[in-house]
C-alpha cells in the first residue's frame, strides 16, 4: 500500500513539477478518508500537509503572502495534532486565543505573519509536550502518519459502533484520498469561486455564484473582499470561464441534478475542488424538477423524488420574506418561541379578546388573537383572525386543532409570554405589546416577532410547475389523498388542493358556532336528567330539534362541496363538558359571590351551573365519557346527527346531486359497542330514506383509535364498512401519552435526549402504533376483504408516515387541506420507492 | 314418534291405574323440553296437562280440594296458552288480576274454588279469542300439541341464534319429557318436602330440610302452613323416611356432591321430584369438600373444584350476621348503595375529619371515616378507621386504593349521600347521620346501613378445614401466589395468608405518612427549579436526604418481613401533583383572600403555591408526567429510592438476613426509557455495594402496563430481568377507559346493557388486554427465556383472570394480602382444569 502511495506521489510530483517539502516550490496535499462523509467516526481532513519550517518559507515567497503561508502552517499543525496525534483541540485553541489577546486583536485574519510564526512555534511546543516527541518535519513521515490514522480510524470505537448499528460489514474498509493543494491567490491570473449550476432560489437555468480573483476560498468566507458575481469571471478570463461552464454542464448531466460547485484557478489553470447536489428552495426544487424532465435529464419518477415534501409545503403557505425576517431578527425583534401548531406566517395587531377581535376584523383590521388558551367561546374571534397565539397548551389544544382546521397560522404554549387580559398586554422578558400593536408570528417555526414582517403569498392554482409535479404524482401514487375538513369552505379549498374525498369532518366544530352554543348547552345540561324528568326531556328534545336544523344545513353544504366524492362525517366525539364554561372559572365566580354575600337568581344560576359542571368533570377526559360512549348513553344525539346527514343527502339527491356520506362512529373498543350504535342508526337512516322515497349511498364505519379496536379488528369489520385510523388517539393510548401534557412536560426533553427519535404525534411510530395499524388492516380485511381503510390523524399529512401507510396497504390518507398537495407527492414517492 | 308416545302413555296408564282425562281418577302429566335448562329459546314446562271440565271435577274429588283442582286447571290453561298457543302472558294476567279485584283479595290463594272456576272459564274465552278456536278439551290433543310445540321450539329464532353463537349443530334436536304428575295433598298418608343431604350452612353431615304432610310443594312456598323439620317425616311414616334417607345417600354418592332434593309422598308412595347440587355457604363448601375426601367420595382435585373462590373469600372477611342484616333492612335501615371498593363489613361511629377520626380511634372508638373523597392528607385518619365511606370517586380513587391496601372495608361514590363537612352531617334522602352516630357498611356489596349490625369475625389460622383445602391447593398449583403490600405490617399479614413474595410495593404510599409529607412537598416544589437555581437545588437535595432515611427504614422492615423471599419495589409512580394540595382548593382560598382584600405573607404563600400547582396540573394525569418519566426528568428521586433499597438490603445482609429486592421501573413504553433509567440506577446499586463491600441479590425489571411495552416486549426484555403486568393501567389504555371516570359514568350502564360481559377492571379482558399480555409473555421470553413474569394488577386476585394467567404461562400472580388464599385456590383450579 505504502509503495503504491509513494509511486502515486511521484506521479503527482512529476505532473505538477512540485515536490512535497520542497523549500522552493512545495507541493502541498490534503489527506482524508474516502468514507468520511457518510460515516461517523472516520478521520477528518488534514489540509496543507507537506509544510515544515523550510517549505513554509517557499510557500510565502511563491504566493507573495507570508501571512497566508504561516496561517496554512498553523492550520496544518493543529489539524495534524488533533486528528493524527489525538491532541485535544482546546490545547491549540488556548494558545491561539492567548496570541490574539497578546496582539490585541479579535479576528484571526488580524494576526500578522510574524505573529502567526510565533503561534506555529507554540503549536509545535504543544505537540511536543502532548506526544513526547518533536512534531514531524519530514513531509513523507507526515504523509505516512496521516494515512495510518485514516486506516486506524476505521476500527475506532465510534466507527465500529456505527457500522454495528447500521449493519455495515467491517471488511469493507476505507479508501484514503491524497490530493494536491492548489492556490487561488497566486496572482491576478488566479482566483476562487463557488457556483450553482442553476439559481437555487428560483430554479432558473443560469450559473449562479461568486468569483474572487487572487484569493483563496477562505477569503471569500472571511469576507475580506467583496466577491463578484460568477459572470465577472468571464471578463477576467473568458477561456477559463468557458471551460468552467462546460464542466458545470457536464457535472450536472453526470449527477443528473443541480450542482453546487467549488473551484480554484491557479495561474490560469482551472481546478474543480468539489461538486455536490445543491440545496434549494421549494420554488427552485419544483422548477428544476420540471425543467430537467423537459430537458430529458430526468424521468418523471426521478423528478418526483427530487422534490421534497417540505418544498411543496413552502409553496403553499404565506411566508416571511427572508431578508425582512433576518433584518427584524438582527434588530432583536424575535422575542419568543412557542410550540408550532399550525404553519404559515401571519401579521396583525394583537387583540386579547374574541369579541374585539371579531369587531376589528369586521372593520377591516388584520388581527392576531392572543389568549392564554382558547375555548369554544373564542371561536368567533378565531375565524376572522390572521393567526392565533396562546401562552398555554400543546399541539392538540383547542387553539391548535381549530387553527389547523381553519388553516390559520398558530403558535401555542409560548410559555415565556405572559398574557394579561385585564390590562390587554402581552409581556415577554420585560417587553410589552399592547392591544393594537402589530406582531408577526410564524406558525411553522413557533417564532413571535415584534412589528410587521413582509410576507409572501402563495398562488397554488397558477403555479404551473407545482401543478405539473403534482399531476405526475397523481399518475404514480396508489394511495388516495383525502382531506380533513369540518365546513364547506374548508372542503372547497381541499378540493382545489386535490382532495379526492373528506376523510374526517369533526362535527363538534359545528357545535361551537356562537349562535348554536346556547342550544348545545341546553342539550348537554338536560341530557342526563331527560331519562327521568319530563321537563328536562322536553328541553333536551327541543335543543336537539334546533340543532337538527343547523346540522342539516351544514351537511348539505359540505356534501355539495364534495359532490360525487365520499365524505366521512364523524359523530360527536369530545366530552360534553368541553362545551360548557370551565369548572375553575365557575368556581371563582361562585366563590366571589359567596364571599361578597351576593344572593338572588344570578348566584343561584351560577351555583347550579357549577354543580352541573362538577358532576360532569373527569379525571382523564381523554379516556372518559366521549366518542361512541356518548351515543350509547344519549342515543338521541347520534340520531339527530344521522337524521341531519340523511335528510341533507336526500335533498341533494332530489336536486340531482350525488352525495356519498360515510358515517363514522368514533372510539369503538368492542364490537358490541359498534353493533348497538350502528343498528340503531341504520334504523334512522332507513326511516329517512323511506319517508323521502329516496335511496342514499351511505356507509357506516368506525375510527380505529383504541388499541383494543385494532386487536379485535376482525370482529369490528363484521359490522364496519370502513375503518379510519385515528392515529392521534392511538398514539396517546399506545404510548400512554396525553398529548396535551406530554408535549408540554416531557416530550421535548425526550427528543433532546434521543429517548425518542421523533415526536410520535408528528411522525407515526412504526414499531408500536404502526404495529397496531398493520394488525388492524390485516385483521379487518380478513373478515371484510373490501373494507375501505384510511388514516385521518395528523400523520396523514406527514411524508414518513404516508410511506408507512402505503406500505401497510391503506386505501387513502386524509390530512388538513393545505397538506393534501404534500400528501399527493409523498404518496407518489412512497409508490416509487416501495413499489 | 307419536306412536311411541302413545305407547309410553299407555304404559304409564297401566302402571298408575289412572287415565289421561279420566273424570274419576285423572292422570296428569307435565311436558317439557329435554334441552330447556341449558338452551335459551327452548319451550318451558307445561304442568298439569290432562285437565278439562270433566277431569278437573275428578281431581277435586280425589284430592278433596276443589280449590286446588281449579287452580291447577287455571295454571294449565295459561301455561298451555302462552307456551303452546303463543298467547301473550299478559292477556291471562289481566283477567286474573281483574278477578282478584272483583273478589277484593290481594293474594292468589285467597280466591275460592268457585272464583277460580270463573277464571278458568274466562281463560278459555281468552284462548278462543286469541286463537280463533276453542281451547282443546281432548287431553290426547293437548298432549300432541304440547309435544309439537317442544319440537317446534328447536327451530325457533332464539334457539337457532343461540346454537349459531355457541356452534351447536341443528341436527342434535331435542328430547321431550312427559312425566306423571303426583300429588302430596291426597290425605295424611301424603306429603311433600325439600331437603339437603348435608347442612348447607355449616356443612354438617345430616339431612336438612322441611316436610309438610297432606300438602303440595306450592303450599310450602305460599306459607299457608308451617312446615316441620325433615326429621318429623320419620314420625309420620318411618318406612318412607328410611326409603328417603336411602335415596338421599344414593343420589349424593351418584352425583358425588351434596344434593338439594324435592319429593312428594302420594298415598304412602315416595316420588323423588328433583335432585341437584345444593347451594351452600363458604363454611359448608369447605367442610363438605374436606369431609367428602375423608369419606372417599371425592379425590382432592375434585374437592378443590367444589370449593369456589368466593367461598374462601367469605371465610376471610368480617361479615354481617345474615339475620341481623335482614332485620335492619326490614326496618328500613338500608339507606344507600355506593361502589363496593374493598370488601368486608364494618361498624363504627361516623367521623367526618381525619384528625378527629385519629383522636377517636386513639380513645378506643370504632370509627367509620366519611369524606366526600380522600387525599393523602387523610391518610392518618384512614389507618385507624374500621371502614371508609366516600360520596365521590370510583374503584381506583385514592380512598379505594388505600383501603384495599390496608385491607379495610370501603365504599366509594355513594352518590346519594351528601356529606356536609361544616355541619359534620351525612344526609341521604332527607335522613341525617351526625358525627358520632353509628353506621354499618358492607364494602363487598356497597351497602350503607344505619345503626349497628352484628358482625361475624373470621379466624384464618385456626380454620382447619380451610387450611386443609389450601394445602391441597398448594400441592396442585403451578402459579406462585404473591401479595401486593406497601408496608411491613401488610407483608406480615400476607405471609400469614400464604404469600410467597411481594409482587408490588407501591412506594408512593410511604410518601403519604403525615410526618413525611412536608419533605415530599419540599422535594416536589423544588425539583424543576433545581436544574437552574442553586437555592432550589439545596432544598431539593435536603428533602431527598430526609426521605432517604425514612425510605431506608421502610424497606428494611419490609425486606425483613419477607426475609428470603422476593420483594418487588416499584419506584415512585404517580404524578407529583398528587402530593400537593388540590388546585381547586387553592383557587378557592386565593379567590377568597383576593375578594377580602387580604394581603401579607399568608396570601403570598398561597398565591405562590397556587402558581406552582397550576404549572403542574395536567389534562389527563393518568397519561402524563408519571412513572419512569419522573425518573427521567428528576433522576435524583429514583436514585434516592434505589440507594435506600440497597442500603437497607446491605444492613440486613450484615445482620445475617437474606433480602431479595427487585426494583421495578414503572410505565416503560420504549426500551430507551428503560435503558436510560436502569443504567443510571445500576450505578447507584453498585456504588452502595462497593462502599459496603457486600453483594446484594437484586434485580431490575419493569411493569408492562402500556400497550407499546407489550408490543415491543422482546426489546424490553433485553434489559429487564423481570416483567410485572400492571393490568389496571393496561386495561385503561387498551380500552381507552379512565377507570376513575368510566366506572362512575358509563361502565355500569355498559354492564347492565350487556355491552361488556364484565367490568374489565375486575375480570381481565382476554380478547384485548389478554392478547397483549400473551404477546408480552411470548415476545419477552423470546429474548430472555428465564424472564420472571407476574401480574400485580387487581386481576391477580380474580379467579377467572388467574385462570388466564395460568394459561398464558405467568410465573406468579400478586394480589391484596387477603386475596392470597383465594388466589391459591384459583391457581390450583386453573392447573386442574387447564393441565
Amino acid at each position: 500500500m505504502w509503495d503504491q502511495t509513494l509511486e502515486a506521489l511521484s506521479t503527482i510530483e512529476q505532473k505538477t513539477g512540485q515536490r512535497l517539502g520542497d523549500p522552493a516550490d512545495p507541493l502541498l496535499v490534503s489527506v482524508r478518508s474516502g468514507a468520511r462523509a457518510s460515516m461517523p467516526g472516520m478521520m477528518d481532513t488534514v489540509l496543507n500537509l507537506g509544510l515544515n519550517d523550510a517549505s513554509v518559507e517557499g510557500l510565502g515567497r511563491l504566493t507573495s503572502n507570508p501571512r497566508f503561508a504561516y496561517d496554512a502552517y498553523r492550520r496544518f499543525i493543529s489539524l495534524f495534532g488533533r486528528i493524527v496525534q489525538g491532541i485535544p483541540a482546546e490545547k491549540f485553541d488556548h494558545v491561539f486565543d492567548a496570541a490574539k489577546e497578546r496582539a490585541g486583536v479579535e479576528q484571526d485574519p488580524e494576526l500578522s505573519a510574524d505573529q502567526l510564526q510565533s503561534v506555529v512555534a507554540e503549536f509545535k511546543d504543544v505537540a511536543r509536550r502532548e506526544t513526547g516527541s518533536d512534531f514531524p518535519t519530514d513531509p513523507i513521515e507526515q504523509l505516512r502518519q496521516a494515512i495510518q490514522a485514516v486506516f486506524g480510524s476505521w476500527m475506532g470505537r465510534r466507527a465500529v459502533d456505527y457500522r454495528r448499528a447500521e449493519k455495515i460489514p467491517d471488511e469493507w474498509g476505507t479508501a484514503v484520498n491524497v490530493q494536491t493543494m492548489v492556490f487561488g491567490n497566486m496572482g491576478e491570473d488566479s482566483g476562487t469561486g463557488v457556483a450553482f449550476t442553476r439559481n437555487p432560489s428560483t430554479g432558473e437555468k443560469l450559473l449562479y455564484g461568486n468569483f474572487l480573483a487572487n484569493a483563496q476560498g477562505e477569503d471569500v468566507v472571511a469576507g475580506i473582499r467583496n466577491a463578484e458575481p460568477i459572470s465577472a469571471m468571464e471578463a477576467h478570463n473568458p477561456q477559463v470561464y468557458a471551460e468552467f461552464e462546460c464542466y458545470a454542464a457536464q457535472l450536472e448531466r453526470a449527477y443528473r441534478d443541480m450542482q453546487d460547485l467549488e473551484f480554484t484557478v491557479e495561474r490560469g489553470k482551472l481546478y474543480m475542488l468539489q461538486t455536490r447536489s445543491g440545496k434549494r428552495t421549494g420554488r427552485a426544487a419544483v422548477k428544476i424538477a420540471v425543467d430537467m424532465v423537459a430537458e430529458g435529464i430526468l424521468s418523471k419518477d426521478e423528478a418526483l423524488l427530487r422534490v421534497e415534501p417540505r418544498h411543496v409545503e413552502q409553496l403553499l403557505l404565506p411566508r416571511f420574506d427572508e431578508a425582512a425576517k433576518a433584518e427584524a431578527e438582527g434588530a432583536g425583534h424575535l422575542v419568543a418561541r412557542g410550540v408550532p401548531a399550525s404553519p404559515g406566517a401571519a401579521v396583525g395587531e394583537a387583540v386579547f379578546d374574541p369579541d374585539r377581535a371579531a369587531e376589528r376584523v369586521e372593520s377591516g383590521a388584520r388581527v392576531i388573537l392572543v389568549r392564554p388558551e382558547t375555548s369554544p367561546d373564542d371561536f368567533h374571534g378565531m375565524i376572522g383572525a390572521r393567526g392565533i397565539l396562546t401562552s398555554r397548551g400543546g399541539t392538540s389544544s383547542h387553539a391548535a386543532v381549530v387553527a389547523r382546521g381553519l388553516g390559520k397560522p398558530c403558535i401555542v404554549g409560548a410559555e415565556s409570554v405572559r398574557v394579561d387580559l385585564d390590562r390587554r398586554v402581552l409581556s415577554v422578558d420585560g417587553r410589552e405589546v399592547s392591544e393594537g400593536d402589530v406582531i408577526s408570528i410564524d406558525g411553522g417555526t413557533g417564532e413571535v416577532l415584534l412589528g410587521e414582517i413582509t410576507t409572501v403569498e402563495p398562488n397554488f392554482a397558477e403555479d404551473r410547475d407545482l401543478q405539473q409535479v403534482l399531476s405526475w404524482a397523481d399518475e404514480r401514487r396508489r394511495l388516495g389523498t383525502w382531506a380533513n375538513a369540518d365546513r364547506a369552505r374548508d372542503a372547497i379549498r381541499a378540493r382545489e388542493f386535490g382532495a379526492e374525498g373528506i376523510g374526517l369532518c369533526r362535527t363538534e366544530h359545528m357545535f361551537e358556532e356562537p349562535e348554536r352554543l346556547p342550544f348545545v348547552r341546553q342539550m348537554i345540561l338536560n341530557a342526563a336528567a331527560a331519562k327521568r324528568d319530563p321537563d328536562a326531556r322536553r328541553h333536551y328534545l327541543a335543543a336537539l330539534e334546533k340543532l337538527l336544523g343547523y346540522q342539516r344545513g351544514d351537511f348539505k353544504e359540505l356534501l355539495l362541496a364534495m359532490d360525487g366524492r365520499p365524505v366521512i362525517i364523524r359523530l360527536l366525539d369530545p366530552p360534553l363538558h368541553e362545551f360548557l364554561p370551565k369548572y375553575e372559572d365557575l368556581l371563582v365566580d361562585v366563590t366571589e359571590m359567596r364571599v361578597r354575600g351576593e344572593t338572588g337568581p344570578a348566584r343561584d344560576e351560577r351555583e347550579e351551573l357549577l354543580q352541573a359542571v362538577a358532576q360532569m368533570r373527569e379525571a382523564n377526559p381523554m379516556l372518559g365519557l366521549r366518542g361512541c360512549r356518548l351515543g350509547i348513553l344519549y342515543p338521541e344525539i347520534n340520531e339527530m346527527q344521522v337524521r341531519a346527514i340523511l335528510e341533507a343527502a336526500v335533498e341533494l339527491k332530489q336536486e340531482g346531486r350525488h352525495p356519498h356520506p360515510e358515517i363514522m362512529i368514533p372510539l369503538i373498543g368492542d364490537i358490541r359497542e359498534l353493533r348497538r350504535v350502528q343498528e340503531q342508526l341504520v334504523q334512522v337512516a332507513r326511516e329517512v330514506e323511506a319517508r323521502a322515497g329516496t335511496d342514499v349511498d351511505y356507509k357506516f364505519g368506525t375510527m380505529i383509535e383504541i388499541p383494543r379496536a385494532a386487536i379485535t379488528a376482525d370482529k369490528i369489520a363484521e359490522e364496519a364498512e370502513f375503518f379510519s385510523f385515528g392515529t392521534n388517539d392511538l398514539t396517546q393510548t399506545v404510548y400512554g401519552f396525553s398529548r396535551d401534557d406530554a408535549e408540554g412536560k416531557f416530550l421535548g426533553f425526550y427528543q433532546d435526549q434521543k429517548i425518542l427519535p421523533n415526536n410520535p404525534f408528528q411522525v407515526l411510530d412504526p414499531e408500536g402504533v404502526g404495529a397496531l395499524v398493520e394488525m388492524g388492516v390485516q385483521r379487518g380485511r380478513s373478515t371484510r376483504p373490501d373494507l375501505e381503510i384510511g388514516i385521518c390523524g395528523e400523520h396523514g399529512g406527514d411524508p414518513e408516515s404516508i410511506a408507512f401507510c402505503h406500505k401497510v396497504g391503506l386505501d387513502y390518507v386524509s390530512a388538513s387541506p393545505y397538506r393534501v398537495p404534500i400528501a399527493r407527492l409523498a404518496a407518489a414517492q412512497a409508490a416509487i420507492r416501495g413499489g
